[in-house]
């Protein structure tokens, strides 16, 4: 079946992300000199309205011209030193990352491996740090290569009392729950724009705790949080900023502020509960156990292999991802971050089709009707 | 139910049609100046272009900075002299508009009525052009406002060996259909560029045979042919073209053409039958008899409301054209044209979701698996 689409392949990806046309009015204007009050102003603007995403009023974050993991190094390389034991939950390729980043920087890891597409348990985690001296604990909220969710409240509860930092990757779940690091107890908080911010990649966002503050070194040249922050609350950067994803951002949280993060998150919550019924109507298997709500991992039925899959849904100009690291090939990816509520009928057409092409017996429509029950219900 | 969207609404109308990113990026471009090489050679390139669209080689068009109705009233001003009879088929909104145009200037009207929602009987017409000397019969192809299809090339058999000039509004039918106005005996095409063009409204098409060009008179000024089409032979313009919507028309001939004219209309032609059936087994009826594959005029399930089904459509950000004059509040009207056939599991999920909210018995899903059913066979 061919399809003769005249509009471009449609993006379902968990990162990037499609970008609305209010962002995308923004991006593409001319660009503005950002050693100016114009940039000052925006800038501040920016943060203030990033404030209210996180239910917090601190001062205490850094945006940083990079992808997401250049934050996460920046948190490794600011907040310990050489020889600091610390934790890193490994249940994917975000969870090595971690690791990764830890050794590199002369850190002593931990690496608490979990059998990917499950969550941490809390209390292997507590065990540990009731034995030993442990500086840190890095995690992922979101561990976007399986689609599980770590419980990042449960641990905080752990840290909270101690000399331990709770560094989270929330780059798949910033501006896409409810966040409220304060609340939670967590010490950093890692973000990227191309993903629930829906913009570009080339913008990654810090914040910390006064617990995190205290502990800043000053390893880091051009991620040192330390030189960011004093210009950044004057509404200045150390280093040459990603203006217009700056400006861009300004626009998102503009968005995601107008819609409020309570729904924001219930929005995804009822989509995400949505596309998961849907998919096992139709023979599919949710990878994790606990799935995060920004994005949905998926074992095709038996005997269908996911990659081709996906390229027949690519043919139909629509694209998800596939898996990464051992998961290649096993599992597909959609993302919800972005997406509308109406946007999932478009990729559950696509998967059905796609079945169906690859010889699973498939009822057309009735995944989406599935959905449609699920979101209206 | 509250959908929170972060996109903006996506639009069903027929006319105007969402822009493909591709035309988009044309259109934003910073203008260039007519008077320039530059703009000749794009000028020249597009009339190419256009060419293949009619399955013609004829240098007998022009380009207006007008929306379609300019292009209407060109025809009758360029093509008839006063006192001249013409029969205008009035079977809808835009064929009155045929009658009052021909008024306007001076021609002697022969308003052949048909009923709304029903296509005009060619024999009605063979019996005037035999009893009268008519020189013109003034049509649509695709009459919008009922979305009846009349039948243009039964019409061109008829006038084709007589003095009478088969004048078409193909405002919704040209980059829709496999157009073949020699073949088909049509003498002047009207087309415009908000609708299966995929651009902003402000430029309409004038395509006349060498029999309508024997015709041409002095009357116009703006919407003169012959000075018109002087200039636009040589890659220029009488008056200050539509610059960016004539570089958007040269992106989207070459999507058009990409696909091929004879590849899009069995595109566009799947894309209405699968929307009709799934329509229908919603409960809804299609209103014309004889419908064009441009879009589908719907009369929604007894006992709801047609304007109150867009409002609550609207709601999900979805929208879609309401009835135009005696049809207002009777029906709705859901744009092919611009679409993708993924894209119609958009709208019909909406239509879905807002009849169950209206009270209507809706099995969610019956309709887009319909769709999918009738457009994957």
């Amino acid at each position: 079946m061919k399809f003769y689409n005249f509009k471009g392949e449609r993006v379902f990806t968990p990162g990037p992300v499609e970008i609305p046309d209010r962002i995308r009015e923004v991006l593409g204007r001319q660009i503005i000199h950002h050693r100016t009050k114009e940039f000052t102003d925006a800038f501040l603007e920016t943060r203030e309205l990033f404030k209210k995403i996180l239910n917090n009023s601190s001062d205490n974050f850094v945006f940083f011209a990079s992808s997401g993991t250049g934050s996460m190094e920046a948190s490794v390389q600011n907040f310990f030193s050489p020889g600091d034991k610390v934790v890193a939950v490994v249940g994917g390729k975000f969870g090595e990352r971690w690791a990764e980043l830890g050794k590199k920087w002369g850190l002593e890891v931990i690496e608490l491996r979990v059998e990917w597409g499950k969550s941490v348990d809390p209390e292997r985690v507590e065990e540990i740090v009731k034995k030993e001296n442990i500086k840190g604990v890095l995690v992922q909220m979101s561990e976007s290569s399986t689609g599980a969710y770590h419980d990042v409240k449960a641990l905080g509860e752990i840290t909270k009392e101690r000399d331990t930092l709770l560094v989270v990757d929330a780059i798949t779940a910033l501006g896409v729950y409810n966040f409220n690091p304060d609340e939670w107890g967590i010490d950093v908080v890692v973000g990227g724009s191309q993903k629930a911010f829906m913009l570009p990649p080339g913008l990654s966002m810090l914040w910390f705790s006064e617990k995190a503050k205290e502990r800043l070194n000053d390893r880091a040249y051009y991620f040192s949080v330390k030189s960011e922050l004093k210009k950044q609350v004057e509404g200045q950067t150390a280093f040459t900023p990603a203006i217009s994803l700056i400006l861009g951002l300004r626009e998102s949280l503009k968005i995601l502020n107008e819609v409020g993060m309570e729904n924001v998150e219930k929005k995804y919550e009822r989509m995400a509960r949505g596309t998961r019924e849907a998919l096992k109507e139709l023979g599919c298997k949710i990878f994790p156990e606990n799935p995060v709500i920004s994005l949905t991992a998926v074992l095709p039925p038996q005997g269908i292999d996911a990659d081709r899959l996906r390229k027949v849904m690519l043919e139909m100009g629509v694209r998800v991802a596939g898996g990464q690291g051992k998961l290649k090939g096993k599992i597909f990816r959609i993302s919800h971050m972005g997406m509308d509520l109406l946007d999932m009928v478009h990729v559950l057409s696509a998967v059905e089709l796609a079945l169906k092409e690859l010889g699973s017996k498939v009822e057309l429509g009735k995944g989406v009707g599935t959905y449609l029950e699920v979101i209206s219900s």
